[in-house]
């Protein structure tokens, strides 16, 4: 199905949450085709907050939209994860060596990176161990530009294909808005929250109905070493994302409260 | 709308991704009320794989089906997540004392971790500051015994209550099928995947389509300090996850890797 006549070059497989017709996966293939031959697999509409969401009611379909030299576009009717999923047991000729997600429009810094979709389709490339990145804007419009991205972007994939990536890690980047981008930091995940605003209506039945809204709270504004504080000085964040969520720190806490005591006093 | 009579005691919360009628949200509703009055939030129907996903595009309704002294039970077409949020904006008559997801019907060890809707459950409340645990028995089926389940679960509650959660920090708690569980072990999250199979046929039209289905790969069998390893064994496993996923070892080799390499000469 899939057959790329430069096939010496690396696969590099691109996904989103925004949709298959989303600017900023247009704005991300075209910056991996400088690096290798492209397969795009992505929702056919947008899947924003779907986070590592998988799809077990329905059936999944897949569609060629597009192809020309060095590039395939398909989409499906599922999650970015099971487009990831799907790519790599369906429809991809090898094992891709660069799963990229994004560009999403719109943050997903700090604790959004749990409820991302965007996000979901890059762990879900570091599960199946290849190297990972899901790339943000912080402009959530429809019409958002990436042309200042374009550079940042290009770099942070140039350095994954010459050193890899640590296994069982993918990156989490997120670039702000506008036009003078300072460069890049490598920094940790901020702690925040969303605080939820619901707006609560009555539909034509008059039922009471809630529809999901909110704003982000930067719980640790000015540390230094945090996505929210670089982004908001204008630089690029590069976030280390783990597969393993263990708290290691609380394991030997919770041992000592005894949580280990024994019900049946075998332990 | 919720007026409790005793209401010096705990407020709980349960919610879990196997829908609002499920076996064993009624199991651990019922040990949850040992311990306070319990508010019951839960899907209208299955989200299993919903992982920490949000409903942005349609409304979320939010019914009573049920309330007797010291519960009540409530019913949304929302996720977990939007089940957790909703609740905490717009129900509840003050912060839940502890933030309760399952118990799930299956198993959500090891990497099932991140496309778990129970999980999802739980990263909401202590996203929200509220001690919060997800509960999994190793049985998949609609009809699963949850009953030697309940010492265990009722023991890692009474703990949670006694000595708090660390901040930040929510528990993964995994319980094995059969009838002779032998403690419980605090452990960390077995690095494994999920092999993926896709049933592919073609629907009516001569369409094909892809079923997503799978089984569980262990990539460090053996590894004793895993939740899959003492699962095997025969306990139950608390793995404590963190809502912080930054992968720390990797921000020092990636500034290494001049990830920070300025485009415009500023760092």
């Amino acid at each position: 199905m899939i057959k790329f006549e430069e096939n010496h070059r690396p696969l590099i497989l691109v996904t989103n949450d925004d949709g298959v017709d989303a600017g900023g996966i247009k704005a991300l293939r075209e910056i991996a085709r400088e690096f290798g031959n492209v397969v795009v697999v992505a929702p056919d509409s947008a899947q924003s907050g779907m986070s590592n969401a998988i799809t077990v009611k329905v059936p999944l379909f897949l569609k060629k939209v597009h192809s020309e030299k060095g590039l395939y576009v398909f989409k499906s009717n599922g999650t970015p994860v099971d487009c990831v999923k799907l790519s790599m047991h369906s429809l991809l000729p090898q094992k891709p060596d660069l799963v990229l997600s994004g560009i999403n429009h719109g943050s997903n810094s700090s604790s959004s990176v749990h409820y991302s979709g965007t996000i979901g389709g890059a762990r879900e490339g570091v599960m199946n161990q290849v190297p990972s990145i899901g790339f943000s804007l912080l402009d959530y419009r429809a019409d958002a530009d990436f042309s200042t991205s374009v550079p940042f972007v290009r770099q942070i994939i140039q350095q994954a294909i010459q050193y890899g990536l640590p296994a069982g890690t993918f990156l989490n980047v997120n670039i702000p808005g506008g036009n003078s981008i300072k460069g890049i930091k490598v920094v940790r995940q901020a702690r925040g929250k969303w605080v939820e605003e619901f707006v609560e209506r009555e539909d034509p039945r008059k039922q009471k109905y809630y529809w999901l809204t909110g704003f982000f709270h930067n719980q640790e504004a000015g540390a230094p070493d945090t996505d929210e504080y670089v982004l908001e000085q204008g630089f690029v964040s590069v976030v280390p994302c783990s597969l393993d969520i263990t708290d290691y720190s609380a394991i030997e806490q919770l041992k000592d409260q005894s949580y280990e005591m024994s019900i049946n006093g075998v332990v």
